[in-house]
């Protein structure tokens, strides 16, 4: 499998896996995967049919964990790529959320293909902010915006 | 059973209950419920053991969740308060996220009491803004905002 056919969350360590947003480890979770198309990280999306905020509308909630997980995933990425590295070599690096901004622009109509665009619009050593925009068979329906930080120690020091 | 004892939520007529977050008739959702506790509106949620950004911690999606479901819930609240109504009754008023803003100021402990308390802060016709915080044991994890909109008419006619 060549790099570009692996998605980003898919590099994080094991012990980082178990996002319900996008860890490959956890059964129960969403699964968001992030790439690389261009310049832009890429996320395509489909909810399950009860992901619904009214009938025939993707809940907003929802949209907010795509973004946030697409978001703290084209961090690291970017990162890695900044300091022209492999993603995935050691020492790992890994963003958390420390804010998260969802403007909704329109209704976003559910059965038809989600994708998310981003790209870092500030990178600093420890934080890193991506703008994203999602859009719905092809209509821009949300904006959002993810400032990502390198993982507080208590929360490391907890996991390993 | 008094007002007192059921949730915002629950006022909401059937077409408007199938929210994967807050909707008592969506059978595979989060059913985020709040409540009035004083002036301040309040939610009290306990994730399941999967619902976790990382072992130990919750995920910062579903936290977006509660605050946008408890954000809309007392925005419908405080508005049928405002013009002196009793939830519930037609015609009915129902409000949907314009935007979300989550700031995440401490990693948010799993297998502790979650509590989100909330308060409007703007209140216009037709936008009401609400400002959270989410505590868990106690301790402030999470500031949230929504700004929460009287349902747009294309919505509400393809529900009908």
């Amino acid at each position: 499998m060549s790099a570009h056919d692996k998605a980003f969350q898919d590099y994080y360590p094991d012990d980082y896996s178990q996002c319900y947003g996008c860890g490959r480890l956890n059964q129960n979770g969403l699964h968001i995967k992030s790439f690389w198309d261009g310049e832009d990280s890429v996320c395509r999306f489909e909810p399950k049919p009860y992901h619904i905020a009214l009938p025939g509308f993707v809940y907003g909630g929802l949209i907010a964990s795509l973004f946030d997980c697409h978001g703290t995933g084209t961090a690291t990425a970017v990162k890695y790529h900044q300091e022209k590295r492999i993603m995935g070599t050691d020492p790992p690096i890994r963003y958390v959320t420390a804010s998260l901004q969802v403007d909704y622009l329109a209704p976003t109509p559910i059965n038809v293909p989600l994708e998310l665009r981003g790209k870092a619009t500030e990178i600093k050593d420890r934080k890193v902010t991506v703008s994203m925009s999602l859009y719905a068979d092809g209509q821009k329906c949300a904006r959002g915006k993810v400032v990502a930080v390198k993982m507080p120690e208590n929360m490391m020091k907890k996991i390993k």
